[in-house]
């Protein structure tokens, strides 16, 4: 226990050391991801394809799955400076009132104003725009998290912002949408009645609280029908989770710094972009053989993409006009119970985590939102900071590891990503405390119905 | 400039370099601040006037004119690890955006869930009560961040904690109440019908938004006619000043690791608690005549204690139930309009600043709200961070010192406090984003009212 005073509370790296690369775990995977599939054509989507809708070096960043490392751009790295390096917290008071003889660390990515690490994509992106000439982008956010991220990294660079939220976020968080106008950006509550897709959607489901599915379908719409603009995403795209590798090899540089080794990594997953990000490095170190390492996906039981879902091309969007990707889907036309974990409401999951998923390099657990809150709260009470639901997950998931390990008695080191903050959250911390919160889990018959509606393509 | 890019964007200093000790700045100053006044007797406050209200070891360091530092117990040091040390901010992007020559640095404070500094004096204070073997603590809340800093520090060391949020706070910041529930203390917006100055103040004013004074006269209220209770208080004291002197003790290492040292100090002003800590090693210094710095105190042009006030003996509440304080004052029954910083709604101002800002050792300006949010919106834009609008307020003056250098062309160093972030604010930037927020300043007539209701000592 002497050897663990040396450790301080929260390793702060130096500036320069912030990472100046992003590492592709694509590059390392024997079986690469499936190939994003145009729906038109029924064949793997080109550069062609997809420079309507994203910036080319996004495009190039997306279909490489070769190279191992991209050097991050000055302008970026200058960025990152103004929110980065993250700390990577060791939760002695949490361990402590566990009682557990594990040792927990958490990479925290919340202390910027986005409230997250999406912070680490949005540069990126935002970045890339300006760089190709454009006017501004076009997204869509869940939680707010994304949106937020995006709104700033577009006024530091100088983009136009438009965000598409999803309608249950903005009307839980209606100052969310503040802090994006006050960084410039415009917000519309998803689905609207502005585009095509959001008619439509209105008009099946009257009612709608919306999902990032919806949202997604509506943002590219407008981009690709709005001259000097581009449509850019927060998670599930092999761009994002390079961009978001950042993440884990700051949490290497750290326990490297320290001598510390994680036995058991863990990350919340709703598209991927935090987990891919957090666990990048240690998978590639698994990949090549030479570490091995447990990585644990923690989902809402509401929105179970790994543990409930196929393995099968599908949609990104609620609006089918997306690519195909090879995914963990629970079907596109899936629209998640209002959990509030709105960052996690996607019915599909990152085409990179899925593959390493099926070849059997990570596991994944459901949790339910009653207990990810009971888990909320202790950590907020123990560790002072109130954690994103989103982020909850990983902390429910880290608990449960740490209490096995108080019954074994061994000491493993528990990694776990705490994306991000829950400053936006009150309405749910709010049913927590009161004690109205449920849980919401879809039946067996509901899943197999929009699981039966995936698109016919193998 | 060559030299500049030497200093990181954020300074983080190890977490061995935490103060370890207090600064008391009254053992420096030649004209001590006058004593509290015991109303009843006429005569200056015993230790065993105020050991009914306060807890016995914070009534020492209250009273303590003399001792220069104040060994951090242990336990204290070891919470301030899980937020502290804060960063101080090279504000590079904000300097470009406005063209200085001036180098703009601040001490940024509103790294954990509190939001702000208010988590230094917190900790002390529920430490102290939890080893007097207290139950319960109360205490008053504005903007809601004193109360949540409270709140945790009461979590964490294991303390009942009852707090009084002034009415406009309570209803702006409907999400604040969750936070500190979130960490098992009970919320009653003031002024409330649960104790007799409460029902009396509402009698008097029906409508009555409340002020910081009304919170704070329910209680001590609450405090004294409960067993196991004493009341703590996040500003205005002595010994809160003193806990505060962290943050100039932490910004005054990391300058001297850089070999920076300020031009201009610059903190925003309710009760002094921010200002009073950042200041006090500077001032120190200064005091001793070994360094020379401008010192300015920046207050709203709506509650503005200093540069309208005048330096006299009054009640620090509204209810008159406190000892009463020489400061710089606009009458304890005055009651500020509803500017969005709750945390500068005070009417009256620190006895330690006051009597510095009285002989000369400081500077004070007011500033309108508006022009405040103008301010914060560029630091946001341009350093990420949405910060406090109490925080604005030394942003105001800052981006107007720096300003100022761009014309002189002085390459002058700026430090100012950045207290806290604004995730709770929310209210006040969409009255900002919509453009329907105003300025309101009190009348000549209104203070000289106020003013006049003073109570009758010298």
């Amino acid at each position: 226990m002497a050897e663990n005073k040396k450790i301080p509370y929260k390793i702060y790296l130096d500036e320069n050391e912030i990472p100046t690369r992003w590492y592709n775990m694509r590059a390392d995977m024997k079986n690469k991801p499936f190939p994003l599939i145009n729906p038109g054509t029924g064949k793997p989507v080109t550069a062609e394809d997809l420079t309507p809708v994203f910036c080319a070096e996004l495009v190039e960043q997306e279909l490489d799955n070769d190279t191992p490392y991209f050097d991050i751009p000055q302008e970026i790295q200058e960025y990152y400076k103004t929110f980065r390096p993250s700390p990577l917290i060791r939760a002695y008071n949490l361990e402590k009132a566990l009682g557990t003889p594990a040792h927990i660390y958490c990479k925290f990515e919340g202390n910027n104003t986005s409230g997250s690490h999406k912070l680490n994509s949005a540069s990126a992106q935002a970045y890339y725009a300006k760089k190709q000439g454009l006017k501004g982008v076009t997204t869509e956010t869940g939680a707010g998290q994304w949106g937020t991220a995006l709104s700033m990294a577009c006024a530091y660079f100088g983009l136009e912002c438009k965000v598409f939220m999803v309608k249950v976020s903005y009307e839980q968080k209606p100052f969310r949408r503040e802090v994006m106008r006050t960084y410039g950006a415009s917000v519309t509550p998803s689905p609207s009645m502005e585009t095509n897709v959001g008619r439509k959607i209105n008009a099946e489901f009257p009612g709608t609280t919306g999902s990032l599915g919806c949202a997604i379908s509506e943002a590219v719409e407008v981009a690709v029908s709005t001259e000097g603009y581009r449509y850019v995403l927060g998670s599930v795209l092999n761009q994002v989770l390079l961009h978001q590798s950042v993440i884990g090899l700051e949490a290497k540089t750290a326990c490297e710094k320290y001598g510390i080794e994680p036995d058991i990594i863990i990350g919340c997953a709703g598209g991927g972009s935090n987990l891919g990000g957090l666990i990048s490095p240690f998978m590639g170190e698994k990949l090549r053989g030479e570490k091995d390492y447990r990585i644990i996906a923690v989902e809402p039981a509401s929105c179970p993409s790994f543990t409930r879902g196929v393995y099968a091309y599908d949609f990104c969007d609620t609006g089918m006009i997306t690519p195909m990707a090879k995914m963990y889907t629970l079907g596109s036309g899936f629209i998640p119970s209002a959990n509030h974990a709105g960052g996690l409401r996607f019915h599909g999951m990152s085409p990179v985590l899925s593959q390493l998923y099926h070849d059997g390099y990570m596991e994944a657990v459901a949790v339910e939102q009653t207990a990810v809150f009971e888990a909320a709260e202790m950590f907020a009470r123990t560790e002072g900071i109130l954690p994103a639901p989103e982020s909850s997950h990983a902390i429910r998931a880290a608990i449960d590891e740490a209490l096995k390990c108080k019954e074994t008695g061994e000491e493993k080191n528990i990694l776990f990503g705490l994306t991000g903050t829950g400053y936006f959250d009150l309405v749910a911390y709010q049913q927590y405390n009161d004690g109205t919160m449920t849980d919401t889990i879809p039946t067996d018959e509901e899943l197999q119905k929009s699981i039966a509606a995936l698109p016919k393509f193998e």
